[in-house]
C-alpha cells in the first residue's frame, strides 16, 4: 500500500506516514459551492470554513498587530499624562484608548474567526461530527472494542449496520475491481515471518517517532505534540506576528520530513513538555509500529502481525505470473486486516490499531505502460490536485483524465487508469465528488523507486482524509524479495524472433589470476566481471595498447596490476530470444475504514419531523451501500397484514435482499423515522393483504404496488436494474395518512 | 466456538482441543455403499477400508498368536529332534513348520489388511489424498505461505481459485444464516486485551501439552507422540497381544481426558523419545495456544490474537439486546481470522495457525427454547451418531430430526433447528451427505455447564473431521463476562400482568450488630444476607423459640451467638413485573477452511480423456461455489470470434458472472480439460457471432444458445433459478467436433 506507507530509501522515512498535511490554504470554490448545494441538512458544515485565504489571513494579523500597538502606545501615552499630573486631556486620551481597544478586539475576532476555520475545527464542523457520531454510536454502526472493559484504544467495532455497509462495500469492491479486471484475489495470514518484513523494510523502518514524559513514561508521538502546539499558536495566539505565524506554517508544512533531531530541537526550542503532567520530555526516538508475536513453542522466531497485504502478494509473484500463463499485464489483489500499534490512536475510524486494507498490485511490463481499457475513463473530469498546483499554492481543478495522462501530469495510462476507475468506485458508493479529489505526491513524499503516486483523498470534519493511495511503486518491492529470498522475480518478452544485440563479454583467465593473486584471486575475479562497458572498453583499450594497466579492486581496498593474459574483453553478437525484466507494479491501495467513515458523513442529513418539532437523522446511502435494502411495516396489528407481511418477508429473502420487519406499535412515521436513521432506502407498508405501498427514503415519495411484485421491484432497485424514478413511472403514486414522519 | 474448544471447567480440558477420536470401528454400510456409487473416480477410497470391525481384529490376533504359537512350538520340536540326531520324522516335521508359517503368514496378512484399513491411512487413501492435493497446490487452490523463504508451519494462502471458493462459501454462508434469520452481524478486532481471554478462561486454560527434545529443545505435542505410538504399535506390530492391543486402544480413547502426570507416566512407560534425534523428552507441560502481543507503545499492556471469535459477540451483549429492542431469542454473527500458535502443525489446512471461523450466538430464554421455524427442518433425515450409539460400539444412523428432538436425543428445538440448518448449508455446498454425520459429544468431552454439544463430522483421507461444532453453552459465557466486567448481562421478561411472588426478606440491623461485633460486623452481617430460604427459616425459628442461636460465620472461621434483635427474617408478599435471567446461547461454530478442505476432496475427481491415454482431474463444484462460473473459448482464432467473445465477457461482467477468457492456441479438447481441472461449471464455444455452444462440466453436454441470451441463462444457473436439466429441456442439444476431451 502506498497511502501511510513509510518509504525506505528516504532519511525522514520514519514520519512520512502521517496524513500528509493539506497544502492547500484555500478549498477550491467550487468544493463549497458543490457543498452547500448539496448539504439539505441544517447541520452542515459552515460554508465559511471555506473562505479565509492566506493572504487575508496574514493581512488580519498585520491590522491586529497594528492596532494593538496603537493600543500600547495610547495607554502609555495615558500612564503618562496622568503621572505628570496634567489634567486637561487625560479624558480624551482616555476616550482615545477606548475607541483603540474597540477596534483592536474587532480585528482580533476577525482574526479568530478566519484561522479558527481554516485549521479545520470550526464550531459548525465539530457540531456536525458529534450529531454523526451520535448517531452511528448509538445505532451501533461502529463501538469502542470491549466496552465493558473500558476498551483499548484505537480499536472499533462495526455493530450489526456498520458490518453490512462495510460486507455491502467489499463485495462491490470485489465486482467493481477483482471481477472487472479478472483479477486474481489471493487471500494470506496475518501472522508474517520475520525474514518477509526484513526484505520490505518494515522491521528496521516502519517507525514513528516517540518522545516519553521523562517522570510517568507516558509515551506520544512526537510529531503530534509539535503539530498540535503550532496548530493552536496559530488558532489561539492572536498577538503572533506575520512572520512567526509563518514559522509555525512552514513547521506544520515539514512536519513529515523533520529527522529526529530536528523535531526533538523544535520541541525544546517551543519549551513543549507532557500534555497531561507538564513534565518534561525525553528526545524523540523510533519506535516500530508492529506488533510483534512469536512464531510456533520453541520461542525462537519473531513473527509480526502484517502492517499491509501487500507482502502476501509481492511473495507470490512467481507463481502468479505462472498462473496467468506468463502473460503481462495481471493484477493480484488481497482484502484483508493489517495491523498498526500506533502510538497515541486518535480521529475515531481514521487511525486505528488494527484495519481492513483492499490491495491491487498491478503488475506491468515498464517498458509499456499503456492500457487497453484507458479510454473507458478518459472522459471523465475531476478534481485533481497536480504538484505544480501544490507547490504555487493553488487550489484542486477539475481536469478531464485524458488531458492529465496525455500532458504529461499523470505519469502513464495504466496509472491513470486506476485513478478513474477509483473515481468511479468512490463516486459509486456515494462520496460527494465536490469533497473528493486526487492530489499528486509531492516529490519530498515520494521514495525514489516511485514514478508517481496520487492520493484520493475526501473531505469530512477532519480536513482533507487520505483514503486511496494509488503509486506507481516501478520495480522496487520485486526487487527487495527476490534480492534477499534468491528466487528470482522476473517476467519474460518472447521476441517473434530473435533480436541480434550486442553484449559485452568477459572472461577472466582463473588460472593467471590464481597465480598472480593466490588468495585474493576471487576478489579480483568479481571486480572484473563487474565491470560497466565503458570500464571493460577503457581497459581493452589500456590492454591492447600496453599490455597491462592499474586496476582498482576496492573489496581489497588498493589497485592491482592486470596483464593482457588474465582477461579476454570483447562485444559480442547474439541472437536474444527473449527480454527478461522486473515488472512494475501500480498499487491502489484502499483503506476501507477511511471510506467507510467519510461515507457515513457524505451520506448524514437532518431534515425536521412533520410537526417540525425536531430534527430527524438520514443516512442516504444509495442501494448498494445501504445496510438494510427494505423494512415490511405491516399498518396496524391484524393478523391478515402479519401473514402477508410474513409472506413478502420469506419472498425477499429468497431473492437475497436484507429486510427487517418491524411491527413494533408506534405510529407508521415514528417507524419511518427509524429506518432512515440507518439509511435503509425503501420501505412497505403492509396495509392490505394484497397491494403495498412502497416509500423511497430521500423524496418520501410512495407508490402502490401488488404484493407479490414486491420482491422483484425491491430487487431491481437494489442491484441498480432500475430507479426510483422508472418505478414511480410504472405505478400509481399514493398520498395515504403515512405518507410523512409524525 | 465449540469445536476444539477447550473446556475450562473441566480438570483435563487442556487436551480436548484435539480433533476427537472416532469412536466407531465400523463405518456405516449406507455410508460405503452411497460412496461407491457417488465415486466415479478411479482414484476412488478402498471400499475394503469400510469393514474390519473390532470383534473381527481381536479374532485375528488371536488366530495369529495361536499360529505363531504353533510355529514356535514345532521349530523347538524340529531343534530337539536335530539335537537329539534322530533323523526319522525331521524331514516331515520341516514340512509341518513351513504350513505352519504359511497359514501365521496368511493370518498376519489378515490381520495387517483389518488394522492398516481402520487406521485410516490406506494406500489408496494416500494415493487419493496425494492426487487432490497435487491439482489444489499446481492450479493455487492453496499453497504454503510465504514459500520462497521457504515457509511457515500452518500456514497456507488461499491463491486465485481457492480464495473465489472461500469468498463463495462466506457469501452463502452469510445468505444462509444471517439474512435467513435476521441474525446481527458484528465485526469485531483480533487484538484483544487480556482482560477479555483472562474472563474466557483462555489465558489460564487454552493449552496444549508440550514436551521438549531434553538435547536439542525441539517441542512436541505430548498427545501426538503418544498417539502416534499407539496407532503405530496397532497397525504395524502383528505379534501384539489381545490384551496389549485393547490396552493401546484405551489409551487412544481416553487420550484427551489424561493428566500432564497421567501422559508423562504413559510416555515413560513405554520408552517414547524424540522422534527425529531419539532423545529422552521432557515431562509434559502446558503451552498457552495464544500469540501474545503488546498493545500501545509502553509495552505494559498484554494483548492476544484472538483465539476464537466468539468473546466479541458476548462482550457486545448488552448493546445487541438494546438493539434488538430487547427481545430474545436472537442472534449474533461473525466472521473472522482466528489464531492458535500451535505446536506442531500438520494435516494440512486442517490444523493451521491462522484460520477463518463464521460463529454465531442464538441468545435464547433458558426456559423455553422452542423455535418458530423448526417445523421447516424437522422433516430432515441425515446420518446422526448420539452418545449411546458411540458407548455401545454402534454407527451413526439416519434419523429424522422431529424424532431426535421429540425423543430427546436432541436436547431442544433450537439446537435440532441449527443442527438442520448446518446439514442444509453444508449438503448445498457440496458435501457428500452419505459422508456427513452429527456426532453427539460424551459426557466426558462436554464442559459442566454445556446442555448438550453435537459435531458435524465430514468424513475425507484424514478420517472424520470436526467441522462444525453446535453447542448449547447454557449461560456460562455471559455469566464469566458479567462477573469479570462488573456489567450486568441479562435479558428481562416483561410479564403481561404482575406476578405475586413470595420472597425471602433478610433485614439485619446494622446498630444491635455493630454493638456485638464491632469490626466483625461487616462479616456477620453479609453471612446473614446470604443465608438460603432453609437456612433463614430455621433461625426465625430458633430465634422465636429461644430468643437466640449459634450462627456459623466462614468468613470468620467461627460460631457467633445472635439474637432476636440483630435480624427479622419474613417471607413477603411482593408483586413482580419482569423476570431478570442470563439468557441461554446455542452456539454454532464453522470451521471454514475444514469445510472448504472436505469440499475439495468431495467435489474431486477423475476420468479418462477422450483417447484413454490419461485421467483428467475435475472438482465437480455447484455453481455457488465454483470459483469461475463460465469459461468462454473462440473456437479458432478468428477476429469476429474474438469480438463477439469480449462483448459476451462484457455482458458476464455486468450480470456479476465470474468469468475468463481462453484464446490460448490449444484444442478445445485441452481447454474444456484446464477448465474443469478448476471446476468451472459451464463452457461457451463461441463458435460463431450469433449462436453459441455451451457446454456442462460433469455431463458433458452441450446446448446451441444465442450469443445475446447466455449471460442471462448463466446467471440463472449459477443463481440456481435454472437447472441443467430446464436448460436442456429448452435449448436444442449439440453435438460439434468440440464435444469432448482429446
Amino acid at each position: 500500500m502506498v497511502f501511510m506507507r513509510f518509504r525506505p530509501q528516504l532519511i525522514a522515512s520514519s514520519l512520512s506516514r502521517a496524513p500528509k498535511p493539506s497544502r492547500t490554504l484555500a478549498s477550491p470554490p467550487l468544493a463549497a459551492a458543490a457543498r452547500r448545494r448539496s448539504l439539505t441538512s441544517t447541520l452542515s458544515l459552515s460554508s465559511s470554513s471555506m473562505a479565509g485565504a492566506a493572504p487575508s489571513e496574514d493581512a488580519l494579523r498585520r491590522a491586529l498587530a497594528e492596532r494593538q500597538a496603537a493600543v500600547d502606545a495610547q495607554a502609555e501615552a495615558v500612564r503618562s499624562l496622568k503621572a505628570a499630573g496634567v489634567k486637561t486631556g487625560v479624558d480624551a486620551a482616555v476616550e482615545a484608548l477606548k475607541a483603540l481597544k474597540i477596534e483592536a478586539g474587532a480585528a482580533a475576532r476577525r482574526l479568530q474567526a478566519a484561522v479558527g476555520s481554516s485549521g479545520g475545527g470550526g464550531g459548525a464542523r465539530e457540531e456536525f461530527r458529534q450529531a454523526v457520531a451520535n448517531t452511528l454510536e448509538r445505532k451501533l454502526f461502529y463501538i469502542p472494542s470491549f466496552k465493558i472493559y473500558r476498551g483499548v484504544a484505537g480499536l472499533y467495532d462495526y455493530g450489526p449496520p456498520g458490518c453490512a455497509v462495510k460486507s455491502n462495500i467489499l463485495a462491490f469492491w470485489r465486482q467493481h475491481f477483482v471481477l472487472e479486471e479478472n483479477m486474481l484475489e489471493v487471500d494470506c495470514p496475518c501472522v508474517t515471518p520475520e525474514v518477509v518484513l526484513k526484505a520490505s523494510g518494515h522491521v528496521e523502518k516502519f517507525t514513528d517517532l516517540m518522545v516519553k514524559d521523562e517522570k510517568t513514561g507516558t509515551c506520544y508521538r512526537a510529531d503530534h505534540l509539535l503539530k498540535d502546539f503550532c496548530k493552536d499558536k496559530l488558532e489561539k495566539d492572536l498577538t503572533l506576528s506575520p512572520e512567526a505565524a509563518a514559522e509555525f506554517k512552514h513547521v506544520l508544512a515539514v512536519l513529515d520530513d523533520l529527522s529526529p533531531e530536528q523535531l526533538g530541537a523544535k520541541i525544546k526550542e517551543y519549551g513543549i513538555v507532557a500534555p497531561d503532567t507538564k513534565n518534561p520530555l525525553s528526545a524523540p526516538y523510533p519506535f516500530n509500529l508492529m506488533f510483534q508475536t512469536s512464531i510456533g513453542p520453541a520461542g525462537l522466531s519473531v513473527g509480526y502481525m502484517r502492517p499491509e497485504t501487500a507482502q502476501g502478494i509481492f511473495v507470490n509473484f512467481k507463481d502468479l505470473y505462472n498462473y496467468n500463463g506468463q502473460k503481462l499485464p495481471f493484477a493480484a489483489a488481497q482484502i484483508g486486516q493489517a495491523f498498526r500499534n500506533e502510538i497515541s490512536p486518535r480521529q475515531g475510524l481514521l487511525r486505528v490499531r488494527e484495519f481492513t486494507l483492499a490491495e491491487i498490485e498491478h503488475f506491468v511490463d515498464p517498458e509499456d505502460k499503456s492500457h487497453p481499457k484507458f479510454a473507458d475513463v478518459a472522459d471523465l473530469e475531476f478534481l485533481m490536485f497536480p504538484r505544480d498546483l501544490q507547490l504555487s499554492g493553488e487550489s484542486a481543478k477539475l481536469l478531464k483524465l485524458a488531458d492529465a495522462v496525455s500532458k504529461g501530469t499523470v505519469n502513464n495510462e495504466t496509472l491513470g487508469y486506476f485513478i478513474g476507475r477509483v473515481y468511479l468506485f468512490l463516486t459509486r458508493l456515494g462520496i460527494d465528488k465536490s469533497r473528493l479529489r486526487f492530489r499528486q505526491h509531492l516529490p519530498n513524499e515520494m521514495a525514489h523507486y516511485a514514478a508517481d503516486c496520487w492520493d484520493a483523498e475526501i473531505e469530512c470534519s477532519y480536513g482533507w482524509i487520505e483514503c486511496v493511495g494509488i503509486a506507481d511503486r516501478s520495480a522496487y518491492d520485486l526487487k527487495a524479495h527476490s534480492e534477499k529470498s534468491g528466487v528470482t522475480l522476473v517476467a519474460h518478452e518472447r521476441f517473434l524472433k530473435p533480436k541480434e544485440v550486442e553484449k559485452l563479454v568477459i572472461v577472466p583467465s582463473k588460472k593467471d589470476l590464481g597465480l598472480a593473486f593466490k588468495g585474493n584471486q576471487k576478489m579480483v575475479l568479481e571486480a572484473l566481471e563487474a565491470m560497466s562497458e565503458k570500464e571493460a572498453m577503457d581497459m581493452k583499450a589500456a590492454l591492447e595498447s600496453k599490455g597491462e594497466t592499474n586496476f582498482q579492486v576496492c573489496t581489497l581496498g588498493k589497485d592491482v596490476v592486470i596483464t593482457k593474459k588474465m582477461v579476454s574483453i570483447s562485444m559480442e553478437k547474439k541472437m536474444e530470444h527473449q527480454r527478461v525484466f522486473t515488472p512494475s507494479v501500480v498499487e491502489p491501495s484502499f483503506g476501507i475504514g477511511r471510506i467507510i467513515y467519510c461515507l457515513f458523513e457524505h451520506s448524514f442529513y437532518t431534515r425536521p419531523s412533520k410537526s417540525e418539532e425536531e430534527q430527524l437523522n438520514v443516512f442516504r446511502f444509495p442501494p448498494i451501500v445501504a445496510p438494510i435494502k427494505c423494512t415490511v411495516f405491516p399498518l396496524v396489528k391484524l393478523p391478515e397484514l402479519d401473514a402477508a407481511a410474513k409472506v413478502l418477508a420469506k419472498e425477499l429473502t429468497a431473492a437475497g435482499i436484507s429486510h427487517i420487519i418491524d411491527t413494533a406499535g408506534i405510529s407508521i412515521g415514528r417507524r419511518y423515522a427509524r429506518t432512515d436513521e440507518i439509511g435503509v432506502p425503501f420501505a412497505v407498508t403492509v396495509d392490505s393483504a394484497t397491494e403495498v405501498t412502497i416509500r423511497e427514503r430521500d423524496s418520501k415519495q410512495q407508490v402502490r404496488v401488488g404484493i407479490n411484485e414486491v420482491a422483484s421491484v425491491v430487487k431491481q432497485l437494489t442491484e441498480g436494474q432500475s430507479t426510483w424514478t422508472d418505478v414511480e413511472f410504472k405505478y400509481p403514486s399514493h398520498l395515504g395518512p403515512q405518507d410523512d414522519q409524525e
